[in-house]
């Protein structure tokens, strides 16, 4: 999938810039994070090769698909040589990364407080003698728990369950669900003998006929629990055998939502109604929770109201279903607060919360006793998370409020969705539907067609910025959380001569 | 599930270890490895405390049940004070650790060399700029995996795919299974328009009716595509949805061996009839795949013959179906073969071979390129594996093959197996069918019954052995591949006293 674009775009680029209409050293008035961090980091993009992939790059590609399958590869990156929000490819072309590994970057590359974590005595005992943490917890395990990922909790949860990626995040919450139901509506009386029995055969009641909800166009993961949740795109799911599980309509707003407050309040409205029909279509207890995305970020970056998760909440409540929040990708600040959904201001909290990606640790969160299944293991596997990626976790989570990075993210995000108002009123056909406004960075918009945005995301590259697309024709951005005004001023310099090659 | 208990049976054993009746210096006449790696390693278990778990221990476990579900925690360790084969508790005491993490610390606790890499400047990159290795691939992935997990790979195979886990490696290879067979039956065809719609609602013929065939007691992992698949025991499966897959049975030897041999070739017979028979009442392409473990180790250390697999990929082949097999416990040197399967000398490898544990690495090997599905992105995750992961696999790989550990293994397992055959004629109600002959130290026996069972394990974790149980009243053993004779010698002892306790 790699495609060559000629150095020439590039090389403009930088001239665009020189006559920048977004200044370059814009902070925000306050000292720059990135600047401490990462004090050699480019000021711009420098491509040096002839064309990109250069014949580097194009070799590495060539060897590494003779042993993996890398036909989904942008470009085969150097990371030694990357740098706070820059990436280098393997010719040494140094591109703003506004994509960051799918969302999964939180400080940038070389973070040298996460090198120091990186290389502690702590890491090397945890990747050397890699516990089995549900029987062989390690003595320091609490500690590194409280210190990071409990630290960062969502409001009202208490405990934590740790896993190895979103989607195992988002199964391993599905079974805390389907157990409390099954244990609900079971009470006091053991297994019977017939449950017993054909749990073995993989039937019913041992294996219940029950299920997750999930909403049109989300995105929970890929393995077989969460592919079935999973409602994106075809492609995801093909040929892969599939739970029959509901699905209901998630809200398509309309742009800009000032200009359209009472129409999407109806969509809302139609989309909750039509959840609760589906949801009282089934037996009561057939489907044990939902699982929602605050913003669906592969399926199209679509957004929905707080009011519309305020809906979900009551209902689910109504009904006695549970209600997962999916923050695999909204989680860890992008957004202006360290959990998305805290936007909500959701009195009553949801019961469980996912996340991985830009935390590395993966797993969910809760409070209510009964999440955690009667008996010991239940929810259970050999290793019940990682602590090296628990020890990451603490110091991301430990250098995001050091930093202010969630308020900081915040104010570049305002900062950055300003200036692409401004390009969106200038360039009307290329920026449609622009998103994410008081969301942090976590911005998006549409093209005209799914050929305009491809064609986009490779001029953008061939401009010195690595940026990724969702949904059919968006645009994502995903930057990393010390990604400041002067890194948007290159971006936009970058984005508006795009529109001119 | 902390039981107590006290140190009167540690201290005796310890003097029973000095009247040994196993010479505990016997090494097989060859250097030790384990005293070039570690050398202060203990010469025997040492606890210290007034009884096990001691106060510390249960403090820390305290503090940690708080957070984290720890019912399933046979002690809180200290990973730091854990050294070779012996294993540390919170309050200092030392136990021989014949059970490794579950089967998964494959050169002890914390091995030198593996230091080496945990603290290399590779590894460090690799943590803090993790990769989404699909897409923007590291320059160096090829040659970690040439130089490691692909050294390794099995006869015939030439590719891998990464992934995180046993459970997601198993799964990985169900749906390139799936898609290698939905590919085969469409062949030149696009996807059809039903196809696309349907898929969307987890309804054929996107989503087709179409199964992963396992065996009575297969244990494959815990997600909803693996644990369709899993039929160790109820616990592990009940009140989960669960794909309704077919199962077959799976030889029920009878041991000893040799006494037995034309009636196991009966039983062994029978099941691989009534696998075809089964594979025949489903239409043709029904069942993409079987899974298979060389050993079912979780579901109780069921063996079969390289008859039986013989004849597994016998039919398979007929029948065009692929043959999976799942390396995730039996992997990685312990049966004396670096894979298990090697055992059984096939002429035409598996389809596919699945691996995790003591690797670190998770993945599948594969040979056809047609397991690679037609388009990007189909088999596709954020991460797509750990190159952190890799890069301890590759130095594993590396040491096991600089110090012949997989050879070593075998004799030692040799040494093993015919003083265990001594003790089962000594203590013919206490080891009953001694199984695990040839096959390294991959040993297991059955005790009268799961309350016997667990009492031996409670006995010698009191005698200073750490050990586990697996089926429903077995032992097994699983100790890293530096457990030496001397080891075996310490452990023998222990457990010819805990028969007197």
């Amino acid at each position: 999938m790699l495609r060559n674009v000629t150095r020439a775009a590039a090389r403009s680029v930088r001239g665009h810039a020189s006559a920048a209409t977004h200044a370059p050293e814009t902070t925000g008035g306050s000292v720059s994070v990135a600047a401490k961090y990462y004090p050699n980091e480019p000021k711009g993009p420098s491509l040096i090769t002839e064309s990109v992939p250069g014949p580097k790059l194009l070799a590495a590609n060539d060897h590494l698909g003779s042993v993996f399958d890398n036909r989904a590869a942008y470009f085969v990156t150097d990371y030694y040589n990357s740098v706070g929000n820059y990436i280098a490819d393997a010719d040494g072309n140094k591109l703003l990364d506004v994509y960051c590994q799918i969302s999964s970057i939180p400080l940038g590359y070389n973070n040298p407080e996460l090198y120091a974590a990186a290389t502690s005595p702590e890491m090397a005992s945890a990747l050397v003698n890699r516990p089995a943490l549900a029987c062989f917890p390690q003595l320091d395990y609490a500690g590194i728990l409280e210190e990071g990922i409990l630290a960062a909790a969502p409001p009202g949860m208490t405990k934590v369950w740790t896993a190895l990626s979103g989607s195992c995040a988002n199964e391993t919450a599905y079974k805390a669900a389907f157990m409390y139901q099954a244990a609900k509506a079971r009470g006091a009386m053991d297994f019977t003998d017939e449950e017993l029995r054909s749990v073995m055969l993989n039937k019913a009641p041992g294996s219940p006929d029950r299920a997750i909800l999930s909403f049109e166009k989300g995105f929970h993961g890929r393995l077989f629990g969460s592919l079935s949740t999973t409602r994106s795109k075809a492609l995801h799911k093909l040929d892969i055998p599939a739970f029959d599980w509901p699905v209901a309509p998630f809200p398509e707003l309309k742009y800009p939502l000032k200009e359209h407050v009472r129409e999407n309040a109806a969509e809302e409205e139609r989309c909750l109604a039509e959840f609760e029909e589906i949801v009282a279509s089934h037996p009561p207890g057939y489907i044990a929770a939902i699982i929602v995305e605050p913003v669906q970020s592969e399926g199209g970056d679509n957004h929905a109201s707080a009011a519309f998760f305020h809906g979900l909440r009551q209902i689910t409540r109504k009904h006695e279903i549970l209600m997962i929040v999916d923050e695999v990708q909204t989680g860890v600040g992008a957004l202006g607060k360290f959990w998305a959904h805290e936007h909500w201001n959701l009195q009553d909290p949801p019961d469980m919360v996912t996340f991985s990606k830009k935390f590395q640790a993966a797993g969910f969160y809760f409070s209510d006793p009964n999440l955690q299944p009667s008996q010991p293991y239940r929810q259970f596997n050999t290793w019940c998370g990682d602590p090296s990626k628990a020890i990451l976790a603490k110091a991301i989570y430990q250098e995001v409020q050091k930093n202010n990075l969630v308020e900081r993210t915040a104010t570049t995000g305002d900062y950055l969705y300003k200036e692409l108002e401004g390009l969106a009123e200038k360039y009307q056909d290329n920026i449609l539907n622009l998103r994410g406004e008081n969301f942090g960075t976590f911005i998006a918009w549409d093209c005209e067609s799914p050929t305009h945005r491809n064609e986009l995301l490779l001029k953008m590259r061939a401009a010195g910025v690595n940026i990724g697309g969702c949904g059919e024709r968006s645009v994502r951005l995903r930057p990393s959380l010390v990604f400041e005004p002067s890194h948007a001023n290159v971006f936009l310099n970058a984005l508006e001569h795009a529109f001119h090659i």
